[in-house]
């Protein structure tokens, strides 16, 4: 069966079931359709979500289809409800990106999948597209008043950074000309698009608080300098109140249902190598104000999304973590060990060995925020008996707990172990997570400690281009923001090639983005792209419908 | 009491109640919010769509802000349901760009309006969006396509046509240098973005029987050439199974209500200046599937909204209005005659009189095609009873029976003289439209035919880029697909300044665009974009919305 037909295999329940086990009332939703439906804010309870066990799944540095964080996610949370504690999984939505270039969704996974999952992969409740036309709204307005004699405000249309966003896998739009044709046509200029998961839009409605508080954000964005140099925000151009109306609906949180029935809240959708990588702050919120536990994700390795996870979305909303689940793989143990994507289905011990140094680095690193670890390893048909016995055995050497999670093949019952685990381990957490680093800190000083404490990196080097930028925004005011590192997935270091455990290693600052609204600044690493291509064989060439509705390829 | 006031000063209907009236159940029906719901493309029936009475609701040549064709569309249906007629109206679904550039929306006005009007307006149920994204994956296809060596077709990036496409007025993006940034960022080319409504997908959805044909349709679209001269398809990029799933929910119709609770369907949303200008075929199927009297309306003038209706729509799938309303207000009649746009509120009987024959212009028109007319003067309070009097002669001596509305002051009520004129008028159609041309003709023949018999002009000319692109598309086979006009909405003739009923002149076409998916040819006329731009001062400026959710300064 494939994934799709797993997911259609099961009848939704009601939409307003589901929302009756959260303790919404059925004259609060918003339905789209019979098995979706928007969340209102006022849901949100602060002393609730003091009171909640919030666990985040994070992960080792992943293979390209990735290990199954959302997997582990949706079963733990079936597995939570199989134990009779009242759970709840909180998701990211997915990019229309990796749908059509390479073949795998974000709704999880054989029998641990959120539905309707066709839904939630293409346009789901139109969150994507409303943060799409808010940044570019700003973009027309840029634009207009570089052209308008009417209401100029003398922008120099050389020092704009604000860039248009699409979420599409479109490498043409990466680095453009745009304003050609003449004069009825604007002011030529170097810009480009990013991919929609990289917008700060998609970043400030994550970190709001409310749809105020996201207007107000709206406008702080900075968006380049008069030709006399002083920086543009975006309320200089009357931008935000319009965008806020753009957005009064994507602020609110989805909420659908895993394959068991249980409540899951998908809302925001940020890629965690070039953006903050985790779901709104309003969504875990809500997921904790209505449930005992809370269960969250953070997109790619620890590296990424678990350090912004909690040194980002976790400081600004006043939360933290009881556990967090470190999710492995044995194909990518064996990957970071040496043995080729091809190959990593065949049993060896001596890759795998040779591999576990990555998983090691990934529990030093959390160990640093001084909150319980559990290893779940997500179960491959592939994996042998003797593999699984060595991770286990040095998990036991590492004092971490593990748990070997069927999630895939059994859906809440075969996650039972690493709930059970879970359970133990947030019932010892007796503290908040400890930051890797203080806002007052300086930028630099900031990034190199993420560099030595998560990385396992020697120090952090900055192109002269970066050093200008940085001179710059730190005189416009904005050392004390924290940093939301835009990095490759693939290596704790910034080169991708650099898998297992590097050591030995500089972090090279190719340039920064300030992202005034959402209140950070991204130092953009290596050669890390905020608007991705398609592959070679596009995903999208497998995908079709026939006349009765029925689709095929997709996952 | 500003538009929105009013909106909102009725509490709407269970849209399942609306449904009801149209003998939908309502386990066929998917919701979004309560509000607002699709209906399934089944409840086509083309047996009681050859038993219906069509209507067309069409305008004199508009000034900026528009006649009112929706708000007399509305009131026409509300008052025919006063007069316990079975009616329902069929409308386009709004654009972003003119919400945030001109301010006024797309969902009548005053008391015949459609709700809920803040989201129809925005995102509503997403079509525009999905139409979007189905354009633009194509174009990141295409742009991957000539980047890979996996699996190249050979396109020549020079003669790549298919543009990408955004919702909303960013002249920005009109005409653009794409793919730069080295080799990872593509081979290098011109381009641009046109806006969604003018997309060919929007083209497609609107003339599409269903999603069977929809997906054929996208497969047949011509994107440019190998290196070769081979014509290349969609389908040769294995593109239109992943655009027809895009579009799987934007192909079917969206149920909405008029202020006094009677049944709209809002679908597709073409401008009528560089598209074909009018809602989509099954949209029109399904409500005349379901009423007695199915009200629609064309985009801007007869010229433009109404041609295309009938030579383009109306011919595809087979049916035929059994009235045409043209609607005319007492001001545009004043503009037209030489008053000033801000001067048209005060009485002239003088500069009226001058404007009449744009009026008579479209009579005649429209006459061509054989079906009844019934002016509907659109009143504004501004109007005399001088003004109105001589306007109401004119008719009377063209032979032409006229009506005063007052659907903006009265909702249904004040359109039922115009109702009860609109039943007498159809009882007495006895034949199909006269179309302009015959497909047979050449296309030149068919662009003349236009030119004389809708616009009063005396020929085409065609610039050399022009002429040598049509004879390519003639030479590929596709004489024999119908034209759809792109021209200036301001005048009968390509040139905006020439108001009234200008004379003794030629149509310039620029450069023809060729859709082969939607199955028709566009000659670009004079200097009209397909990518507009803001105006001085963006409506988008004064549109904000506070923190208990209500919006200001839209509309």
């Amino acid at each position: 069966m494939t994934e799709l037909q797993i997911a259609e295999s099961v009848t939704p329940k009601h939409i307003k079931e589901i929302a009756y086990k959260l303790g919404i009332p059925e004259e609060k939703l918003e339905y789209y359709g019979n098995t979706k439906a928007k969340l209102p804010l006022e849901g949100i309870d602060e002393k609730k979500v003091k009171q909640n066990t919030l666990i985040l799944v994070t992960a080792m540095t992943p293979t390209p289809p990735g290990e199954g964080k959302t997997t582990t996610s949706i079963g733990l949370v079936d597995a939570l409800n199989v134990l009779n504690k009242k759970a709840v999984v909180v998701l990211r939505e997915p990019s229309l990106g990796p749908v059509f270039g390479i073949k795998g969704g974000a709704a999880g996974g054989g029998w641990s999948q959120v539905i309707p999952m066709v839904d939630i992969n293409l346009h789901f409740t139109g969150d994507f597209h409303a943060i799409e036309k808010a940044n570019n709204l700003l973009s027309a307005l840029i634009e207009n008043n570089i052209q308008s004699k009417t209401r100029s405000l003398g922008i120099d249309p050389r020092t704009v950074v604000w860039k248009r966003c699409m979420d599409m896998n479109d490498r043409g739009l990466r680095n453009i000309v745009a304003a050609l044709g003449g004069k009825a046509g604007g002011v030529p200029r170097e810009t480009g698009f990013n991919i929609t998961a990289a917008s700060e839009i998609m970043a400030i409605l994550c970190l709001a608080s409310d749809l105020e508080d996201l207007k107000e954000r709206c406008g702080n964005i900075y968006i380049g300098d008069t030709w006399k140099g002083t920086p543009v925000y975006a309320k200089d151009l009357n931008a935000h109140g319009a965008m806020a109306v753009l957005l009064k609906d994507a602020i609110k949180p989805n909420l659908v249902q895993t394959l068991e029935g249980n409540p899951a809240i998908i809302h925001g959708g940020p890629f965690a190598n070039i953006a903050q990588g985790t779901n709104s702050i309003v969504a875990t919120k809500m997921g904790m104000s209505m449930r005992d536990y809370t269960v969250t994700e953070a997109g790619f390795g620890s590296d990424l999304g678990a350090e912004k996870f909690l040194n980002i979305k976790c400081r600004a909303a006043g939360i933290s973590p009881k556990t967090i689940v470190l999710v492995a793989t044995i194909r990518a143990l064996k990957y970071h060990g040496g043995k080729s994507l091809k190959d990593i289905t065949q049993e060896d011990v001596i890759a795998l060995k040779k591999g576990l140094p990555n998983l090691e680095r990934h529990i030093e690193s959390l160990k640093s925020f001084g909150i319980p670890i559990v290893v779940s390893i997500n179960a491959f048909k592939s994996d042998t008996d003797a593999e699984m016995q060595l991770v286990k055995e040095h998990c036991k050497t590492l004092g971490v707990p593990v748990a070997l999670s069927y999630g895939w093949e059994q859906g809440g019952k075969g996650c039972v172990d690493l709930a059970e685990k879970v359970v133990q381990a947030a019932n010892t957490c007796t503290q908040e997570f400890k930051p890797t680093y203080n806002l007052e800190d300086s930028i630099i000083g900031k990034m190199e400690k993420i560099c030595r404490t998560i990385y396992g990196g020697d120090s952090v080097v900055l192109s002269d281009v970066a050093k200008a930028q940085l001179r710059k925004y730190e005189a416009m005011g904005y050392s004390d923001f924290p940093v939301c590192m835009a990095k490759t997935e693939k290596s704790f270091s910034d080169d991708k090639k650099h898998l297992g455990r590097p050591v030995g290693f500089d972090v090279h600052i190719r340039e920064f983005e300030l992202a005034t609204g959402a209140g950070f600044i991204i130092p953009i690493a290596g050669n890390v792209l905020r608007m991705p291509g398609l592959p070679g064989i596009p995903a999208a060439e497998k995908i079709t419908i026939d006349k009765d509705g029925t689709i095929e390829g997709l996952f």
